[in-house]
């Protein structure tokens, strides 16, 4: 763990009020007038309307590369920053900015163990609405993501993995902004989600991050371009701190895979880690765990990339990966080799085409909110309905007939499957032609 | 005193978030929406640092001239609203963005009371180190500009004006965002200002008022298209609220008459209301007390509006009226028909030229700050010391010898000199050619 950098002697502490002016004013901050904002708002001297002022002058004045790399290394500095340099394989860690039925981090972190990688993985809240990967893992009987830097590296050295829940002595100095975010309408500024993503993961001390950036109606960014220059400014300050980066832009504009839901999600990940499963979640796997392997050194061509993932999905290997990890964390492995132990819904009905045509758009938004209210979210005392979700959920280009299923749902309650109902409805468009599937994967940036 | 507007029955409350989102993104807030934020402010139910996110998103996406028309008509109702119906005379108030050297305001006032037009004219802080006309006023023994609301209508029925400091129970909202703005960078937006000044103003109960809009190095507006988009935003915001208003953007490049500080500037404006002293103040003044005694409906004709000027201040009745202000509110009225008995400074130097050549710019804001420097300004403990300043101030385009006074420096202490003097010098530049010195009166908005 290394100490946080201090201030240059010389440096004259300005007024916040003039550092708020300058950026408002498309001003550069310097490294040290960076740092004496984070040392300011860790402090308490800063106060916070005036934090909020300033995350509003960037939202609208933005922040250079070189800005935005001083801000992702200062906060990570906030913080413990962990150190895995006593193990010995390659650290590489699997992000996504979020996503309606992305289940892939639990496949990937498992197959990339397989792979001879080491995966020092910390899940954050997303958004607000999107069931995070900790919620499906704690579908497990037992299952704990909560732990200490200590018990982190301990898992890392003995097992290899580790998925945990975002320790609070990494990066604070996110914490603060982020809950600042939330209520002020910041959270859209690209150099403050790179600070606020990159912070965290690289503070877990790994060499190397593949980041999913999903654009769409289901991702919390809706226009391509932005997810292309967040893919690229993530990268390039990842790139900056001497960390290996690689972004894949993919499509959010429809639900992925299946199913989405906690236990729905945790099953379908298992089908994906024996090889099986619907073709989009297989490609996204495939994909985003070839870039892992070849960041990670672990496999030097396209070929041998491919191969490597295709082997450990195959041999069973990674998905005993999962059930180390789930073991190590104090899940009860046996719901992995039979599924069948996750409690079913009470009841399970189709959502029925409300006439003939193709499935022309989905708002994967209204389905993960419809999801929200059968009981997927955490509710006002943390609990969680592992039962509900929606699964057998029809893609975009897809031909139904009046009344065929455009999904299925479960549930538990009647007055929730009123409320989601609505959501579920107004989230399907039909229309007479067939419409051109988004591509998948749309841009790779290194 | 009316009371305060309520919310429309239907009005469904947003989040703060979705509002200052709503800002961010462009959008234009309804009646009802700012009413709800006005209201919010009030009660503290918006925090500190939403406000402060929402002020900084008006500065970047700005507010229409409807929004800052409701804006300030919220922030007016947001405390009590003087009415002056009961008093028959047109009611008319002047109002200036602040400039160096200014010292109209004590001059319009007393004129405009001598043309049969009641002034109730409260005088905020416009900008930290401008002297502003109570500190001035305050140079007198015993005069007052703290009052009640009863007091202040009491006067004007009684004596026809007033120059009172601005009262707390007027637009207490703009107390609260203007605080905010001093600490998060917001001063500058033209929605803001207006609603600042108009929803003070407009509470004072004037049905007309006459706006001085200042451009320059010595005003708080650099930009002469800034001010001009300010004066147009102050009139229509004015008329909308179904009042009088008539704005003219002035000079402010070099210090304002020969005199800056107190009492030196009291003694300024007295010469002033007796038709004599520097040129540009006795144009200044002609040109406002022409916009105040026509938009009062007092003269008709242009020429008329001259003459009625010109008389007031030759036949010594609005010296007269200064005199029953000052007396009305406490003010030892001696000072005015005897001016020797203002407090002379110990030491009064020259600042010599330092080469020949022609006065090509005075820096008003370096001038304002050494001045300020000097003791003109409230130190920690609120004490003025009101003999210093400086007098003699030599204008944009004079010629001089080398060693020739540039202006006179009223000081009391040898240190505070030293340190003033630096800002003097280096607020004078002086070029081989005449320059062509800018117009006083640049635009007139009504």
């Amino acid at each position: 763990m290394r100490k946080r950098p201090i201030l240059t002697r010389r440096f004259v502490r300005p007024s916040f009020t003039s550092l708020i002016e300058k950026k408002r004013d498309n001003g550069e901050f310097t490294q040290d007038e960076i740092r004496y904002i984070i040392d300011s708002v860790l402090d308490g001297e800063m106060l916070q309307h005036q934090q909020a002022a300033l995350l509003m002058a960037i939202y609208f004045a933005n922040m250079s590369a070189q800005e935005t790399a001083i801000l992702t290394e200062e906060m990570m500095f906030s913080g413990e920053v962990i150190d895995l340099s006593t193990i010995a394989k390659p650290k590489i860690d699997k992000y996504s900015t979020g996503g309606v039925g992305d289940k892939t981090s639990l496949v990937l972190a498992p197959l990339a163990m397989a792979s001879g990688i080491v995966v020092p993985m910390m899940c954050g809240v997303e958004q607000e609405y999107v069931v995070n990967t900790l919620d499906k893992l704690s579908s497990i009987p037992g299952f704990k993501g909560a732990m200490s830097i200590e018990h982190f590296q301990g898992q890392l050295a003995r097992v290899g993995g580790v998925i945990a829940e975002q320790i609070k002595e990494l990066a604070p100095a996110d914490q603060i902004f982020y809950n600042l975010r939330l209520e002020t309408g910041t959270i859209p500024s690209l150099p403050l989600i790179t600070g606020s993503v990159l912070s965290k993961k690289l503070a877990e001390g790994a060499e190397g991050l593949v980041i999913d950036v999903k654009w769409g109606n289901g991702s919390f960014i809706k226009d391509l371009e932005q997810a292309k220059q967040l893919a690229r400014s993530m990268t390039r300050v990842g790139r900056s701190m001497k960390r290996r980066c690689v972004a894949l832009v993919t499509d959010m504009n429809q639900p992925l895979g299946d199913s989405v839901g906690t236990s729905l999600e945790i099953k379908e990940a298992i089908q994906l880690l024996k090889g099986e499963g619907p073709e989009d979640m297989k490609e996204l796997v495939l994909k985003l765990g070839m870039e892992i392997v070849r960041l990670a050194g672990v496999a030097g061509s396209t070929l041998s990339a491919k191969q490597t993932v295709q082997r450990h999905l195959a041999d069973g290997s990674a998905l005993e990966k999962l059930k180390e990890v789930v073991k190590a964390q104090g899940g009860d492995t046996s719901f992995i080799d039979h599924t069948e132990k996750f409690p079913m819904a009470r009841y399970i009905r189709k959502l029925p085409a409300p006439k003939r045509g193709y499935l022309h758009t989905i708002s994967a938004d209204l389905i993960a909110q419809g999801v929200s209210i059968l009981g997927a979210s955490q509710d006002a005392d943390g609990k969680i309905d592992h039962a509900v979700g929606v699964s057998d959920i029809k893609n975009v280009g897809t031909q139904v007939k009046q009344g065929e299923p455009l999904m299925m749902i479960h549930y538990n309650d009647e007055a929730k499957l009123e409320q989601a109902l609505e959501l579920f409805k107004s989230s399907y468009r039909l229309a007479p032609k067939r419409p051109v599937p988004p591509p998948l994967v749309v841009e790779r940036v290194a």
